[in-house]
């Protein structure tokens, strides 16, 4: 199993020991998590799910509570998850009021006829599933509300066009598994890009895109320029890159990360993980918050380059 | 080039001479636009948005004007459009004062660093671009009203769950195009499925489900059952198989419209062009509306099996 939360200009000299601490502790938490599911004999979904929950729920990261604000100042939230066995896949995006889009996903694909439900129907269909909805202002954090109104105020001044897009940090989060019964699956969730507008949609939200599972190729979640990822089809594009042209995970994800993104200044990284169980984390930027764990149960936590 | 009107069960002995010859004729307009403005010398995107344009204007199509109504009474509007030769994309889910819906997401590409926007935001966009929105009544015709008002019948007498997909009709209009530059294009536009609720998204706005198109493989548009179009990944699929398995473009459509989405269940067609402009046209369903012209200038037309 492998978890990502977010790839970006992560720099050692700018992230305190106490916060580096903080991440790094989330992040053997959410594995070990997903671990033990997995150990347990549980479904690569049910680990994929329970460790993104984890992060949704930290602060720390661009997903669920500690979600970047649109430029209207709300948080807009966007999750897909994929079973590499059926291809089942679901997705919402643009959700505002569920704490765990994840798991709306995952209803999404396993209650609905449906893959992917936007904003208020998403909502409306959360209901109908029994979800509780959360005040806007559970996502709230002071940290992300702090770089909201200097976005904003960077914006007014005319400094800045302020366009989405433009931050050098992410924090999506995303988890890939393979379980006991040899099936993959993977998922993301995020809050998308600060003072994002129009409606905007990344990556994450988008099979194929931000996310995709076969148990023919791989599982891969994603993290990074969104525009990019949607269209070089990056999740989807490793995976067919195994399964056609028979080259190794590794190669596949570096040639897709390292080379045509980075031909193209498309900034990020993924987590993909083969069906034999390999595993392959390439990014293109500064750092990617990342974390494995290897079948001697043994935990790798990873931030920088190094 | 090649444009469809969407696939499902079209059958000879439904359709009236008058509605397949009115059929035939904009199906005809659309493509010669598309087709005279690529013997001008200009853009595959541009002759792919203009035979677009004719289709979503035409109300025989799901698409813009004539779409069908979602359970809630309205019409919500996906398209997308994608430029071979730089991956450049720009996708609209769920906007409902939009009469061109591929002018729209071409605008999103061009004139905005996003892929995909969706619903009011989308239209605030439009209105930045200068585009008039439009009266929800524009897109009403007789015909789909009366379509709906004979699902909700259904629907309120318990006879069906009403649930989207069931239908078996589709008509997403879309077009793929090569230029005397060598450049491919592809598009799609719909209006999604009859009775459709919570906010659900197709394959039509999904860049590497419904749309793709890259001058390294091939431009595809699709038109089916929109979950397994992006569970699989159909229009990427077909591109990657063309790029990486280095099969004919032929066999990379049969291969997932006829054998992987049929092993599924999945019902629909796909146009697809690759870079040296082979075309293929593979629909499991009774019928398909397509057209395309040979590099003669000979325009043929089809609509059943035949």
């Amino acid at each position: 199993m492998v978890i990502h939360g977010g790839a970006g200009t992560i720099l050692r000299s700018r992230l305190t020991p106490v916060m580096e601490k903080a991440y790094i502790d989330t992040l053997t938490i959410a594995l070990r998590t997903g671990y033990e599911i997995l150990q347990r004999g549980g479904s690569s979904l049910d680990a994929v799910e329970a460790a993104i929950r984890i992060m949704e729920d930290c602060p720390l990261f661009n997903a669920g509570k500690g979600a970047v604000f649109t430029a209207n100042g709300v948080n807009e939230l966007d999750a897909s998850i994929m079973d590499g066995k059926t291809l089942g896949a679901g997705a919402v995006a643009a959700v505002e009021h569920v704490k765990n889009p994840i798991s709306l996903a995952r209803m999404v694909m396993e209650k609905s006829p449906h893959v992917m439900m936007v904003g208020s129907g998403a909502e409306e269909f959360a209901k109908t599933q029994g979800v509780k909805l959360v005040p806007p202002y559970y996502f709230w954090t002071e940290r992300r509300w702090r770089g909201f109104e200097a976005a904003r105020a960077r914006a007014d001044s005319g400094k800045t066009t302020a366009l989405p897009g433009e931050g050098n940090h992410f924090g999506t989060v995303g988890a890939v598994a393979l379980d006991k019964a040899g099936n993959l699956a993977a998922g993301t969730s995020t809050g998308g890009t600060e003072m994002k507008r129009y409606g905007r949609v990344g990556d994450s939200p988008i099979i194929g895109a931000g996310t995709y599972a076969n148990n023919l190729s791989c599982a891969v979640s994603g993290t990074g320029d969104g525009e990019f990822f949607i269209r070089n089809n990056v999740a989807a594009d490793i995976c067919a890159r195994v399964r056609y042209s028979g080259v190794s995970l590794q190669q596949a994800a570096d040639d897709v990360v390292m080379k045509e993104l980075v031909a193209q200044h498309g900034g990020g990284g993924v987590i993909a993980m083969d069906r034999t169980g390999n595993i392959a984390t390439p990014f293109n930027t500064e750092g990617m918050y990342r974390a494995w764990v290897t079948s001697d149960g043994k935990i790798t936590v990873r931030i920088y380059k190094d």
